[in-house]
């Protein structure tokens, strides 16, 4: 499988996405916003994945949008005023698209994630980092506000430091990215594929059907009130346990045995 | 005061909730969590109780629901999914009970707090752990998502390490508890009885109506806007300033003297 | 530039805001309210202003309400009810007016920020300490529960610490209120002033109105769903891209050149 910049590799359960313009440390250019669209929708329609990847090929892991890009569109009539709208609305649908994906999404971060770049990090289910990774929303500097990155970013981190990032255009190193809320784990770099592949593992090897109950209403319910997510979950935990293959989960564990689940992609 | 399955001890103001099946792991059965549900109710409307600490007897915390039970309900014409409902239904208000309660609730936490027992300790106001303590929502481990767990973790967490926890089903120790704000301190196991009745009596010490007053808004206002949560809590504030017991405390204050209150657990 | 018991100094395009009132730790009496709310208002209107910096006079950074002046208002026929809604209402309106500003606020602590003081600390954008500073919610103490602090500090700290410091009265000292989020970083004393102008200065050499477009949306996306908040963002973030000078800054980083923009305060 392959779509133009985004390779898509398939390791069991597991899908990697693979930003692969490194020549421009894989910018979210028209083509690669397009390509990483069709490859989560690829992912997101495939019943045999579990759990996906997404890194970045060369020397980084993805350094925001295309300026190049974004400045020829000026040339338009308007300014690039609808070209601009478009974009940021193909920017924003592909963050948002990992989170409706049915399976959990790991970024892999080594190198630089900047502006779009750091909110893709954000916009992931988990994150783990190189100890060499920097992250920052650094639009700023050249004096266009990191707005859209702000939305993930400030659901992530405490709101000061988020503030922070975001009006000084500065990065945090990868072990203050851990400690502020935007990654899981921080490893060596030469460990960091080896660390993702085994947490995607790890999830991959998960009830598929417990966690798509799951991650489905993780960020519906924390937009809502707790009685309102109290509703929505009580009434996902019992068609969770009407699941068979819960009712062996649980009884196999009632057994000291484990459990005789079937997985589609060992078919 | 004693009500089955839960112990209830008076030490002063505070009243000690001790989840009591050892055999079980504290399991939150059907007979639990009704046990559970009348002693907290009954705390609520002890106006001589000042704050609450809830632990467990034996080994750990709380391993969360009781699986034999549950399986048991499969029996059922449904499969079950009448009791499960409800079984949902009931653990859910136990848990929104503590924070509707008046008075501060601290979960005392040694051992293992597991799925709906971590969630106990998530809805609790606040938590000390055991240096030996354990947490983890670890039901996707036998197929069935910590949905209803995750309401309130996902609220105490920021959410990247929440959603590992959920879908890993791997436990934090408590110093990564601590770090990660689901617990308030981690002490040594011999230490934790007396730094529980330690807080929960410094709690105890101040003026009732006040933390009454603060407790019932500080969930509320932080699901509004921040400006109706200033228009609730100005409000609260002139209700406050209002009481006569406050008058003598902002007197006292002034006067550099100790405030006359009479506390209603020392008639 | 002077407003009573608020001294405010102009450095370039920074704005500083002293807290003048030492030997009352420069409480928020109504005379210190009403020359905050004015100084904040002549700040928000002068367009070479870019940043701003609340400090405090003397040996703390404020030490709350001003519990004299509002105990004399129990005088009135209503026992002071009036009054106190006034007060919380005008006190709240303050608070508010710094996340309504179009500049940054960043506040600087030194020695206690104590209840409302400490509101003040959690309102500011960001918040830079001295290594010596001390930060509380100690209204409950003298039977007045910090209910409208509560509002930005339950907004930045996770909860259970919130909640903890708000029934204890207990107060944090820098480090942990750092790595709680109440504050960015924590720096030795004497070096205190130097930091917050550097950090002033940093945020004041970006192009204003990105800065402005962004702070705008900062608070308000965080209390919307994701959904609206990427629809607010991204008109932004067109907004921004056709502003002439983001055209330039985009250009010149294309051209590894520095922007030729003109700053309003060196015209």
């Amino acid at each position: 499988m392959a779509a133009g910049r985004v390779r898509v590799r398939r390791e069991g359960a597991v899908r990697r996405l693979v930003l692969d313009d490194p020549g421009r440390l894989n910018a979210l250019s028209d083509a690669m916003l397009a390509d990483l669209a069709a490859a989560l929708d690829g992912v997101a329609a495939d019943a045999g994945a579990r759990a996906v990847v997404i890194s970045g090929a060369g020397r980084a892991f993805c350094a925001g949008h295309d300026l190049k890009e974004m400045s020829a569109a000026r040339q338009a009539p308007d300014g690039g005023a609808a070209a601009f709208a478009d974009l940021f609305g193909r920017c924003s649908a592909v963050m948002r698209r990992i989170r409706d994906m049915p399976q959990p999404v790991i970024a892999q971060v080594h190198g630089v994630a900047a502006a779009a770049g750091c909110q893709l990090v954000a916009s992931c289910d988990m994150a783990l980092a190189a100890d060499t990774a920097r992250f920052g929303v650094n639009g700023v500097n050249i004096g266009l506000f990191c707005s859209t990155p702000m939305v993930p970013l400030s659901r992530n981190l405490p709101r000061k430091h988020a503030f922070e990032m975001l009006v000084t255009g500065a990065f945090l190193d990868a072990g203050r990215a851990r400690d502020l809320g935007l990654v899981n784990h921080v490893v060596p770099e030469t460990a960091l594929e080896a660390a993702a592949s085994d947490l995607a593992d790890t999830v991959a090897r998960k009830l598929q059907v417990a966690v798509r109950i799951g991650k489905r209403l993780f960020y519906d319910q924390l937009e809502r009130s707790e009685e309102e997510a109290y509703r929505l979950t009580s009434a996902a935990m019992v068609a969770n346990m009407m699941e068979p293959d819960t009712a062996e989960g649980i009884a196999a564990f009632l057994e000291k045995r484990p459990p005789g689940w079937v997985r589609e992609d060992e078919d």
